[in-house]
């Protein structure tokens, strides 16, 4: 299955190419034809293409086919899923009588590609992000002196996506002469015709602007196709791009090119007739047999203990300034880690990672949705990825993190400067809304320390745990509340005021537990006796140990939160409690209600409600 | 202040802008200074590009700073925020003594601009989003048929950002040439240098690719910028790209150029010297006067009724198709409306009101970044933007989504496919975070409707409410429940079934309010009573409204949502009870909690959880 680029390939190399590609066309309309939906069209017009690449220029094992030592193929447009089962089942991933359990609620032959089918390293389906996986996948490669190649198959339609162009910009970039896309140009959007149809200058322009080798074939002319993987592979010093034009149902008159056939099945009817346009029919045993599914997925690569934190506890520090002191520490003993940011290493800290560990260290510049995506490509290939920007600028990635949570990735992300607490800067940079939005990732943890000794712990948690794990840090210097063998478990809190005569439990974390402190000690002095707690993971949260703590209080709760209302630390408490049979007897939510602006943290902090002097008020007024 | 091309302008007017320019950076310099933060370097690498287009290219209404028929500028750097006051304060719009307010507490002027400040029409300061705005506002002066032109200033860092490439391809696609970019490409971004550094023919290549007109030049030189603003002018049929080599604190030697300048004030004891450098001191009266922020922002304008939906009663419905006709209703009693999809008209049904209004309807393809900020734009100019993809595609949109909240920016979002109920595409396609992430926007209403008619009225309801409106629309086809008189306030909910007997509360919203009205017949017919309620309105809630229902079923609550546990209608409903001293006695919160994957939608549905069966179990659970 190796190319000699010298002679190029033979002719009857071209013939059998040629046969695969018949072979997953027709496969492609028989797997969504039983299943009565699916996209055939899409996959028609790539077949030459996934052929050749699949059977001639990649190094495929498919007794293993997730091994990062051999070639990896990521499918961006997902929904021609069918063609890349095709593929594997060809390749002799699996049989091909699972192909007819397509979209089946007992198969793993999803809709849409994920990494629960043998071979498939993320999730892809919503498009526009299969570029920045292939480039993570890439640079890990070389980050491991590794000879695997990535092939990353685009539709047109998806090129529309900004993230196609941030990924584009990364890979001309580092030089990523590893990294193929073979762009599978059909013309036909999902409602109409893409906005540049068949104009293949405008992408080799684009590609070739980003310092990529780019070239135009004719992707439905298989010599074409294996000469350009060729050239791909002959490559360096960057990235290659084979723009392909190809006709959508390619091959079937009756819907080559044709509108109104995205996302349909051929009818059951008119099958037969549409496969004969193509080849000879293909049998395919009636038993699809057992799930292919993989057993398992990756987990974090173990690590020993990093050195203890050395903070001096008269000190205050930032709990964003922490997490680059403990990705550096956790650096020393974890050479999995990589960490990239978003054009603010010098704020969130992760230069202090970075200057440690140049090697392991990446500038994503200010592309957060290729930031995200290329960690779910690095952790696909074992690494451990830590990402960062201002939390507010992670809004940007939502849907990549989305994506990565199906993809069952490993990905650390850390987000600084939450909340009204930055100050001067204004709304929009503040994160408001990060609580609520990662809390809705399937599988994420959501940490937010309120001290350097938890930003630490919670950081090495983060390189251990498996999934989406979120890191709110602050941009604040706090003081230093735990002493350096503290530990933090998941799920779990602290309580740092307690008595018998506590009349109240007040939840904060970051500046509203400093604050909920002061509020207690102000308290303390009228007699008042209130219970704080630090509530340093949001989510998973213990509603049975949260209920037995409020209970204590005569159910009476008060959390605080530099957040919105909606869906953060007030909320979650509240489902936690009702999901063990609990409720507070009285309740007060605090959180910011108004959209905020310009100003001094603690004139922030007084004027948005968040400070001890209202959190006091609110312990007064609910035990009234 | 009105270009002569055909001559250019005088050494008088060269002389004249240059020297506004000077008073650009030393405004932006003091006024920073003062304040003791912001980014004093990232404005004077843009005072001569600045000074060129306010009082050179510019056709300003100082009195009426927000007139859509005047020029419009939209500061996509929006960390350069002092360089636009001053540029304001200079044409008239606010004194200049303002500029001394700069970041403080009581001051209009905040570290990033708002459209609380007069002239400022989109909130910036998350970089990327302004080209998009821009671009709104030019294809909305083109419906109107006004003359305004319209002028983004863009940093080179912010280039990175995949939205900035959508924005290219949408304004070249529209040929967009009341649109003129300024790019300020001085080479350091915030940690470190920029991608592309001063490699000026990269940025030109990727204009050039998407059809714009694109020149280099030097952006320090006035005459230079004031010959391409003329070009700019000149040129018909393409959006125009100034792309200006610059340096970041130009004109005070020790920061011009220099790493480690980023959003740094110069120190009070150096400013004297950095002004001497530039050009006379500038007096400013020491007394900041009154506060010149907006007194209101714009609202939706009023239209008559829409013509009443005409549903047969007995056939089931999707509301996404519901959303599509009720737009269309809505375009013929109101001609403000836009409506844009994301390449999926045919899904979310937005092609019923773009075949009937194809001068109001706008191809978005995929890039639903640009899509959401065009919609910010287009607002601006009092336009009522629908904007529509599946939901959870929308989530790629999240940031601008929160820009568009802090821009008090009126804009509709239909989000179709929701939940597992989609079925057969998988978790790819499910948006099950949306309600959480759209719950979490400052003043959003987020509607959930569960028959065509509440979609028909809710629809109407956004073009009327000010805000960010999010319409959650689901892909099966669900009875009609309500007559078409029926009317839908915010906040409300409607009790569909209801008894003196009720024994608890059962709140569902699409698929599962018709799974828990099956549920609630199931039960009766076993002789227990269920009160139903259909909770069309997620946000706002009328906690008071919902105690008396839940009290009045001793108490009992069952929430079920085709969406993540997490910041959904399970949370909203205890949150908005907390908020009126009420707790459910006892509560069963039912949600998606692992996972979701291909299969039917009647299979999803049962496996995961939501089906009557599972309803009618958690009542018997809830009341034994």
């Amino acid at each position: 299955m190796t190319a000699t680029p010298a002679t190029g390939p033979s002719a009857a190399t071209i013939a059998a190419i040629q046969e695969k590609a018949k072979r997953l066309s027709i496969l492609s309309m028989m797997a969504t034809t039983a299943a009565g939906s699916g996209h055939p069209t899409s996959c028609m017009s790539a077949a030459e293409l996934m052929a050749g690449t699949f059977f001639y220029a990649m190094k495929l094992d498919p007794k293993n086919a997730n091994s990062p030592d051999a070639d990896r193929f990521v499918l961006s447009k997902g929904h021609a899923a069918p063609v890349l089962y095709a593929a594997f089942a060809e390749a002799g991933v699996f049989p091909e009588s699972r192909l007819m359990t397509l979209r089946q609620f007992s198969s793993e032959l999803e809709g849409h590609p994920t990494p629960l089918i043998p071979g498939v390293d993320a999730a892809t389906g919503s498009l526009g992000q299969g570029l920045s996986v292939g480039a993570g996948l890439a640079i890990g490669a070389r980050m491991d002196k590794s000879p695997t190649r990535v092939y990353v198959l685009m539709g047109d339609g998806e090129m529309a996506e900004g993230q196609v162009w941030e990924a584009a910009e990364f890979a001309g970039y580092y030089k990523l002469d590893n990294l193929t896309v073979l762009a599978d140009v059909n013309a036909l959007g999902q409602s109409q015709p893409t906005m540049y149809q068949h104009d293949m200058e405008i992408y080799r322009k684009k590609f070739e602007a980003e310092g990529w080798a780019a070239e135009v074939i004719d992707g439905h002319d298989v010599a074409a196709v294996l000469a350009a993987l060729d050239r791909a592979k002959a490559t360096k010093g960057r990235p290659q791009a084979i723009l392909a034009q190809t006709i959508k149902g390619h091959g079937v008159s009756s819907i080559a090119g044709k509108p109104n056939w995205h996302g349909k099945a051929i009818p059951k009817d008119q099958l037969a007739a549409a496969i004969e346009q193509i080849g000879p029919a293909i049998q395919v045993p009636a038993d699809p047999g057992k799930s292919y599914a993989r057993p398992s997925l990756p987990k974090p690569p173990d690590f020993p203990a990093p050195a203890e934190p050395d903070y001096d506890p008269s000190k205050p520090v930032a709990t964003r300034e922490a997490y680059g002191f403990a990705l550096k520490r956790l650096g020393a003993v974890n050479s999995n880690i990589v960490a990239i940011s978003g054009d603010v290493k010098n704020s969130t800290f992760s230069e202090i990672f970075g200057d440690a560990y140049p090697d392991h260290f990446y500038q994503g510049y200010i592309a957060e949705q290729n930031m995200v995506s290329v960690g779910v490509g690095l952790a696909a290939r074992g690494k451990v990825p830590f990402l960062d920007s201002f939390a507010c600028f992670l809004s940007r990635a939502y849907d990549q993190v989305r994506m990565a949570a199906i993809s069952r990735s490993n990905i650390n992300l850390c987000g600084s400067h939450c909340g009204i607490s930055i100050g001067e800067d204004g709304p929009s940079q503040m994160a408001l809304e990060d609580l609520a939005s990662f809390r809705a990732i399937h599988g994420s943890a959501v940490f937010y320390p309120s001290d350097a000794i938890s930003t630490e712990r919670l950081t090495e948690t983060m390189a251990r745990r498996p999934g989406i794990n979120y890191l709110r840090t602050s941009r604040p210097k706090t003081a230093i509340l735990y002493s350096k063998n503290e530990k933090f478990p998941v799920p779990g809190f602290k309580v740092l005021r307690q008595s018998a005569q506590d009349k109240a439990t007040v939840i904060g974390a970051g500046v509203t537990l400093h604050e909920a402190l002061k509020a207690a000690d102000q308290l303390k002095a009228e007699g008042i006796a209130v219970r704080v707690i630090d509530l340093y993971c949001v989510k998973p949260l213990d509603g049975k140990a949260l209920a037995e703590q409020i209970g204590a209080t005569a159910g009476r709760l008060i959390t605080v939160e530099d957040h919105w209302p909606e869906g953060g630390i007030g909320e979650a408490v509240l489902a936690a409690l009702a999901s063990v049979g609990a409720a507070p007897a009285k309740s007060k939510l605090i959180a910011v209600t108004e959209m905020p602006h310009s100003g001094k943290p603690e004139e922030l902090i007084e004027a948005f409600g968040l400070s001890a002097k209202h959190i006091a008020e609110a312990v007064r007024a609910i035990i009234a």
